[in-house]
């Protein structure tokens, strides 16, 4: 989602905001509120745009480039959580809780990113059905992946860890193939379901030579879904 | 939260619908709209009120008795994850995404269920600013409070595990005192953090002894707070 390179051009930059989902549906008058209060920033590669344990004060909007939000484990291991595309929103649970940051974000590419001050982002959460509508869904599904996530770390058995956390992460892509997309790295799999990076590259290995999963860059298309899914529930 | 026998009776049934914080701030129109939709269950100690899986068409209030959300992990056992107290909502997150039940709600009492259809739920969601407040603040916390949870799993330290879950699990009660309520059993701890009851009752059992921890029905008092805290950083 490029944005024009003057910034004073407010016609052609709210044309850009109604691209970003959580925003799309705004009525004029919210959206002449949004434009007045949003500042916007760049930052370098590797730039830490939010930090673990910093005070919450805004909303942030990824507008180009991409981030990847980390979090620390309490014995000090990153762990790479999730990957942000433009039109991603970040930094929700601070802002709506006043609370602080409860995980990092850093620049995997030269980023711009807008910001939208605490007070009018709140506002918008419960004045504009459209927002708050939107937002209640993804907290929704966060809290389902999480719980999903939860009863994963209960299986004993270290595979079929493995197997269940890839149906978690698998999504439809065009052609209904199935496919993992932004992998994680295998240190970063490891310490997610609590295991070694060894075991991790060694269990896809398998799958990848019994002709279940092919590995792509940072990415993984799964050639026999069904045959996962029957390691995973057996 | 008792309610009138006679539940006709509705000018007495909104003042102890207004006892529910969820909705204690709606309009007069809203409560009248909640009122015509809303419809009262009873179950028999033991019963099942929602059972993971099964579809999700409805928002549940508890008015009266006292219920336990139970999941079910993926190789079968049960973990209690939460008491419900009268004036709980439940149930939201199936309401929100039209998915599945994510968890099973059990009576441990008799108790006297509200159920609010999906769609008039979804309407004071999205419609109602202090609804959409109070379920934003409610689903973020949660958000929080599993990230939180995950970050422990990730303990391999199995006793410093079990201090990290006292301490996500504590609250302070009058006086300042320390407390953890409605303590799970050793079993339900044990699954939940992925260890064994012997070890969890061990963990304890020491805590106690170091008079760190003082044991009481179904909670557990923290007598030296900053001795577990200390044991959960180090």
């Amino acid at each position: 989602m490029p944005v024009p390179k003057d910034s004073q051009n407010k016609i052609s930059f709210q044309i850009h905001l109604r691209k970003i989902p959580l925003l799309a549906n705004l009525s004029e008058d919210e959206m002449r509120q949004v434009m007045t209060d949003l500042r916007i920033r760049t930052y370098a590669k590797r730039d830490v745009v939010l930090q673990k344990g910093a005070s919450g004060d805004s909303l942030l909007f990824l507008l180009s480039g991409q981030l990847q939000v980390i979090d620390v484990t309490e014995d000090g291991r990153a762990i790479g959580l999730r990957m942000l595309a433009p039109g991603d929103f970040f930094g929700e649970i601070a802002v709506i809780n006043g609370s602080t940051r409860s995980a990092s974000v850093v620049a995997l590419s030269p980023v711009m990113v807008a910001l939208l001050p605490r007070n009018t982002a709140l506002h918008l959460f419960s004045h504009s059905p459209s927002v708050a509508n939107h937002m209640l869904r993804f907290l929704a599904e966060k809290v389902q992946r999480d719980s999903q996530f939860r009863a994963l770390l209960s299986i004993h058995n270290t595979a079929k860890r493995i197997y269940t956390f890839l149906e978690l992460l698998k999504e439809k892509k065009d052609g209904d193939v199935e496919v993992v997309e932004n992998l994680p790295t295998h240190q970063d799999i490891a310490n997610m379901i609590n295991t070694s990076r060894e075991t991790v590259t060694r269990t896809l290995l398998t799958l990848v030579q019994q002709g279940i999963i092919e590995k792509g860059t940072h990415r993984l298309i799964i050639l026999d879904p069904a045959a996962l899914q029957k390691l995973a529930q057996t």
